[in-house]
């Protein structure tokens, strides 16, 4: 009998191998989910001067006082420069004001006949103007180092005047199922599942042929082999891992997933994922998505969104060892699905999320109070 | 003054103009995120036959009544064919067990000596053994129509002997900017950001100049056109779609994005966003990205994760608008930022979230319980 590793061990293995990639620069525009490898800060105030926050007319607002539906206040509109007391200029919703205007009269609060103004009440100074430095001041930290970029990062960061950021580079991924031959399908249906999941990661799996061999692969971040790591005479994976480099772990205290293996070839991380798919999805998303992430400079919780939900069966594990339990949701009842199967691929695709049993826990009763991971909301 | 259209009229709007495209026939491996058109049906059981769960040995279980350790069972380990009652055969995990047997001794649990395998204890009938159509059987509808796939489903889809699927069309959107002119910016940074929200949502942004004539492309199932939509002078684009079409809505009752339109050229759906950054986010979230989103057989509901929490400070609203509120969120706790502005998009790069006040509303107090949209799950 083999005793795995727990999976506190191999994590902290992992985590000792594997570190955020160097970064490489990228055009503002194409950096959505990318990760920022250094905090961006502004390059100067944002926006330099004051400018207008809606369509309007520019003008001193102190001119204003007084103003009326009975008694409005009529002012030239000039086509160009200042502000002068008794002008006002029209300028469209993010335009500097122009030197003197402390205010913007909205386009729709006023009419504008033949080159005049009609003002029907006061507007305050500063009154729908976007101050200096309203977005950010010079040397602003606008986003933290460490940050998946939504597409309002890298909007702002363009509308601060940034060109191209730093992001971490995308790790490389070498894929190399064993699977297939043992099952005798043309494509291991497995192989098509951990790509998906390596580039929802933000990994790329290095173009390679579906069968080839194992840590052949040069310039990868991490080698990933799918089958061959069963504790019988089916070890190819564990057999040419010996071979290429060295195992560090045989076997880890997860379920399902008590199949995968780790180590190191030159250097190289190389993780074995179990081929049968539920067990390889589990370890994949516990062992091989942590290497992934963790080199692109992600962090470290599943990346799934969780809901709070009470559990509608007991739930039993096993000492020792991290358990996967698929579960329904119906309103806030979460109900577990073929618990003592680890083994059936259509428990995950019928289940709306999942939840872990800590290894140092027997389960969780009926009616407790549990975080379901949710398959749909992946980000 | 205009009066914008509600909300809910556009809605209704876009829900009439937009639905789900026609189906196109990709390879499994390829479908990840993809909306599935049809439901998917399995061909045939899965697996079509018994299988081992496990490595190990497939034998007759009821030749194993008896075995202890103190009285292990000794049974000849036949390379191939048949469980004769006297016989073993060594199976990996996933194989079709041999005709007569109807358990797997597992690998770990014996031990195999010159040919010889000991058993030291009784497997039960069925024990480790995947039954025939334990996956799925023929005709099993095993993924619904209109799911975004996951990973764990294009593996069972293709476990189950399927080598495409029909899939919804991604929706093409032409998309220009006509708010960069105004700014002197040399590319709108808007316009990165709506990419990417389209991409996201599943959608192709057609490859185009930026500062292209709106409208003029061919092809395109939705046109999306940012800035140009003021109120006032700045109205380019809603002058392009009453010249190249008709407008259905000047003005949506939304804030940010009050500017928002919408209309029809040659029965194609556009939508105009507003050029401000923080106001083209939200107009899209509410109104583009339903489109997108419908067009590719998505859901309705906004597509971030959520999680309730207790307002720190009281939000104020006005009636009959619906608002985008942005909160940060420390615990349980949600504190809004910048309530009152509208403009500035730091505010939605600061937040964790947001908050939509419906135009019922007037606000929430402090300390209500309110659902807050996740900036980071987005899926």
């Amino acid at each position: 009998m083999l005793t795995p590793a727990s999976h506190e061990e191999v994590i902290d293995w992992l985590d000792a191998h594997l570190h955020a990639l160097p970064g490489e620069t990228v055009a503002v525009a194409d950096t959505a989910g990318r990760v920022t490898g250094a905090s961006i800060a502004a390059p100067g105030d944002h926006p330099p001067a004051a400018a207008a926050a809606v369509d309007g007319f520019a003008l001193s607002a102190h001119v204003t006082v007084g103003a009326s539906e009975y008694n409005p206040l009529m002012l030239r509109v000039a086509d160009e420069g200042s502000g002068e007391p008794d002008q006002a200029r029209q300028v469209v919703s993010g335009e500097a004001l122009p030197t003197g205007a402390d205010a913007v009269m909205p386009i729709v609060d006023a009419d504008l006949r033949d080159g005049v103004l009609e003002i029907y009440g006061p507007v305050a100074a500063g009154g729908h103007v976007i101050p200096a430095g309203r977005e950010a001041r010079g040397g602003d930290r606008i986003v933290e180092a460490g940050r998946a970029l939504r597409p309002v990062d890298l909007c702002l960061a363009a509308e601060v005047g940034i060109e191209t950021l730093e992001v971490v580079r995308r790790p490389r991924v070498g894929l190399v199922s064993l699977h297939r031959r043992k099952t005798g399908q043309g494509v291991d249906p497995g192989r098509a599942m951990i790509r998906a999941l390596v580039e929802h990661d933000g990994g790329i799996v290095q173009h390679e042929a579906p069968d080839g061999v194992p840590f052949a692969q040069r310039d990868v971040d991490l080698f990933l082999v799918l089958g061959g790591t069963g504790f019988g005479p089916d070890d190819e994976a564990v057999e040419a891992l010996r071979s290429a480099g060295e195992l560090a772990f045989r076997g880890v205290a997860i379920n399902p997933g008590e199949t995968a293996s780790a180590g190191l070839v030159e250097g190289t991380p190389a993780i074995l994922l179990p081929g049968p798919p539920l067990a390889a999805w589990f370890a994949y998303e516990l062992l091989a998505g942590r290497a992934v992430r963790r080199l692109g400079g992600r962090g470290h919780v599943l990346p799934y969104g969780t809901r709070c939900a009470t559990l509608a069966r007991k739930v039993s594990s096993g000492l020792g060892r991290l358990e996967c339990c698929r579960v329904r949701l119906a309103g806030d009842r979460a109900e577990p699905l073929a618990v003592a199967d680890n083994r059936t691929l259509s428990t995950a695709v019928r289940a709306d999320g999942f939840v872990t049993v800590p290894s140092h826990s027997e389960g969780f009763p009926e009616g407790a109070e549990i975080t379901v991971y949710l398959y749909d909301q992946r980000y």
